[in-house]
C-alpha cells in the first residue's frame, strides 16, 4: 500500500498561503513569548555558551511566513537581554555572541519564498535546512536553542495497522482518530510516542549540553477524551467532509480507506511521560496556554492552508475547493456552538539537555 | 541613477536553465578537482579540526544543479581521504568527522529546486544560506573550507564612473568593458580589486585559522590583453547583439546606456596582487587550467542561463529570446574562427588562511 504523503504547508504568498493563513499559530507563538523569555532568563547558562562565539538557533517546521521570523526573534531578544543583564549583575566579560539562525522545513518547503522574506538587515546569520525532523538534520551538539511550533503534532507516517483491512485497528472510512474505535486511537498515540522518542533522542544528539528545547503543540489538557479537544473537533469536521464527498461519489471509497491524516493531538501528560521515559532532557517549564479558536471562515483557510499539500498528494487537486471552502466551512459554522464549548489548549514545554553524566542520576530521581 | 541589479542565474529545470545550461562551469570544476586534491592532501592540517567534530564547507554562489553537489563531494572525498591516510601513517585516533555543508547563493536563487535536488541520502548535513558573498555569511571562525566556482568574478556594483555621463570613464553605448576606452577598463580593473579585497577580508572573519578556500574564475592568462581573452570576446558579442536591438529600435539608448554587465576577468597575476596585498591569506596553488570553448549553440544558452536574470531586471523579458537566440548565436558562430583562435584558460587559486600572529611574518616575506 501506498505510504500517505505529508507535504509542506502551502508556499508562495497567495489567498490559501500558509504566509497569509497562520494567524492560529502565531496566537500559539505569542502565547508561548513569555515562558520562553523565563526559560531562557532561568535556565540558560550563558557561562556553557561562551567558549563557543556563536549562538546557533534551530526553528524545526518553520514554514514560510511572519510567524517563522517572530519565533527567532523572540528568542533572540531574551537571549540577547540574558548576557546584557548577567553582564551588568556579574560585571564579567561574557559579550553577546554573533547569532546563527537555521530555519528547517522539509525539502519541499517554499524556502524561496522564506529567503526572499527575510528583513534585509538581520542582527543573525541565516540558513535553510531541508529536511524531515524526524530524522537526524544537525551535526552532533550544533545547537543551543531549538524551538518548534505547531510542527511536532505531524507524524512520520500513519500507523500501518489503521490503514490495513486485516488489522482490529483498521480506521475503516475514516481519516481521523478522535471518534474511532479505542484501537485506532491506541495506534495513534502509539505511533506519536515513538515518534516523539526518536525525535528526542535526534535533538539530544544535535543540542549541546546545557541547550534547551521548546516545544510548543497544539494539543488537548490533560483528562480531556480526544473527541472533545477543540482541534479534533476541528479534523472530525474535515473528516466528515472526505465523507460526505465520498458519498458523492467525488472520491473513491477505496481512496478515502486508504488515507488517514498523520497528525496527532497529545496532553501534557503523555508529552511528560515519553519525555521522562527518553531521558535526555530534563522538563523545565511544562505549561497548558490558552489558544484561540478561530471563526469559522478563518479556521477552514487555516486548515487549507496546513493540509491541502497532503490531500492534494492523495487525491489530487480537484477536491480542494468543494472540500475546504464549501463544506468544511459549512460544517465548522454548522458547529460552532458544539466548538465553543470545547477547550482549546497549545501545550508548551521547556527541556533542557542533560549531560550524559547527569543522566543517571535524573533517571534515579523521576522514576 | 538607478543600480544595475544582479540576478542569480536561471533557476528551475527548463530549457533555459542553468541546471541545464551549465556544463561550461562544470568544466572548470572538474578542472579544478585534481587541485583541490593536492591542496586538500598537503595544506590541510587536520589535527586543528579534530577539536570540533564537524568540518563545515560552504559553497559560495552555489547556484543550483549537478555542478553545485559535484563540487562538494570532490572536497568532502578528498578530507575523507586525507583522514583516513592520516590515521594509517600516524596510528592515531583522529575518526572521520561529521560534514556540514553550507550551499549559498543570492537569495534569489532557486534554493526550492536545490534543496529537492539533494540525494536522499548525502553523507552531510545541508543548509542552504541566502545572501551576497560581497556581504558577510556566516559567523566568526565558522568555516573550513569555501569553495567558489564561476562566481567571484561577478562585482558587487558597476563601477559608477562607467555610467557617468559626465566621466571620462563613461562606457557610452557599450555594456562591457574589454574592448572600451584605458579608463573604462581602469574601473573595472578598480572595482574588481576592491571587491576581491573586500571578499577576502569577509572569509577571514569566517574562515576557521588554517582553513583553506579554492577561487576558481573563468579568466585571462597573465598579459593578454582584455579584448584577446575568449571570455570577454564572448561579451563583446552579447554587446554587439544588445547595440544592434538598439539600432533596431527594440531597446532605448537610454537603456543602453544606463547598463553594464557587471562582471570583471581577471588573470592570476592580478588575483596574486590583491591576495598579496590583503594579507590574510597565503597563496598555495596558483595555476591557469585549460578551459573549454563550447559550440556556439551551447554557449548561447550558457550565456543566457547565467546572464538572463540580469538582463531581464534592467531590459524586461520581451528582448531575451531575440538577443540571445537570434542575434548572440549567430554572432557566436560567425566568429567561431576568431574565437578557436583565443585561449579560454580558468584560474584556480588555493589560499590557507593565515593566524593573526603570523601575519606579520607573512607580509614581510611577500613583500
Amino acid at each position: 500500500m501506498a505510504e500517505v504523503v505529508v507535504r509542506p504547508m502551502n508556499g508562495g504568498n497567495g489567498h490559501y498561503s500558509y504566509s497569509k493563513n497562520s494567524a492560529f499559530q502565531r496566537n500559539a507563538i505569542e502565547a508561548a513569548k513569555e515562558l520562553i523569555n523565563k526559560g531562557i532568563a532561568e535556565e540558560l547558562d550563558i557561562s556553557t555558551f561562551t567558549s563557543s562565539k556563536t549562538f546557533k538557533i534551530a526553528d524545526l517546521g518553520c514554514s514560510v511566513g511572519p510567524n517563522t521570523l517572530l519565533a527567532v526573534q523572540n528568542i533572540i531578544d531574551a537571549v540577547e537581554h540574558k548576557f546584557h543583564s548577567q553582564k551588568e549583575s556579574n560585571n564579567i566579560a561574557c559579550d553577546v555572541p554573533e547569532f546563527q539562525v537555521f530555519f528547517n522545513d522539509q525539502a519541499s518547503n517554499d524556502f524561496n519564498q522564506l529567503f526572499t522574506s527575510l528583513p534585509p538587515q538581520t542582527q543573525y546569520f541565516a540558513a535553510g535546512v531541508p529536511g524531515s525532523f524526524h530524522g537526524r538534520l544537525f551535526p552532533n551538539a550544533s545547537l543551543h536553542f531549538v524551538h518548534t511550533s505547531c510542527a511536532a503534532q505531524w507524524l512520520s507516517r500513519v500507523p500501518p495497522e489503521v490503514l490495513d483491512k486485516r488489522s482490529p485497528a483498521w480506521n475503516k472510512g475514516r481519516v481521523h482518530y478522535s471518534n474511532s474505535s479505542s484501537e485506532v486511537i491506541k495506534a495513534f498515540e502509539a505511533q506519536y510516542a515513538k515518534d516523539l522518542d526518536n525525535f528526542l533522542k535526534l535533538r539530544a544528539q544535535e543540542i549541546v549540553h546545557g541547550g534547551l528545547m521548546a516545544l510548543i503543540l497544539p494539543g488537548r489538557p490533560n483528562g480531556t477524551p480526544h473527541s472533545e479537544a477543540y482541534i479534533n473537533k476541528a479534523f472530525e469536521l474535515v473528516e466528515s467532509s472526505l465523507i460526505d464527498m465520498a458519498k458523492k461519489g467525488r472520491i473513491s471509497y477505496e481512496k478515502l480507506d486508504s488515507f488517514n491524516i498523520p497528525i496527532y493531538y497529545a496532553s501534557l501528560q503523555e508529552v511528560e511521560s515519553v519525555v521522562k521515559r527518553n531521558g535526555s532532557f530534563s522538563l523545565e517549564i511544562m505549561e497548558n496556554l490558552p489558544h484561540e479558536k478561530p471563526q469559522p471562515k478563518v479556521m477552514s483557510v487555516t486548515l487549507r492552508a496546513g493540509l491541502e499539500g497532503t490531500i492534494k498528494e492523495h487525491f489530487g487537486d480537484e477536491i480542494l475547493d468543494e472540500l475546504f471552502d464549501l463544506l468544511l466551512y459549512k460544517k465548522l459554522e454548522e458547529a460552532s456552538s458544539v466548538i465553543e464549548s470545547c477547550d482549546s489548549v497549545c501545550l508548551f514545554v521547556l527541556l533542557k539537555l542533560i549531560p550524559n553524566e547527569q543522566k543517571r542520576v535524573y533517571a534515579a530521581c523521576t522514576g
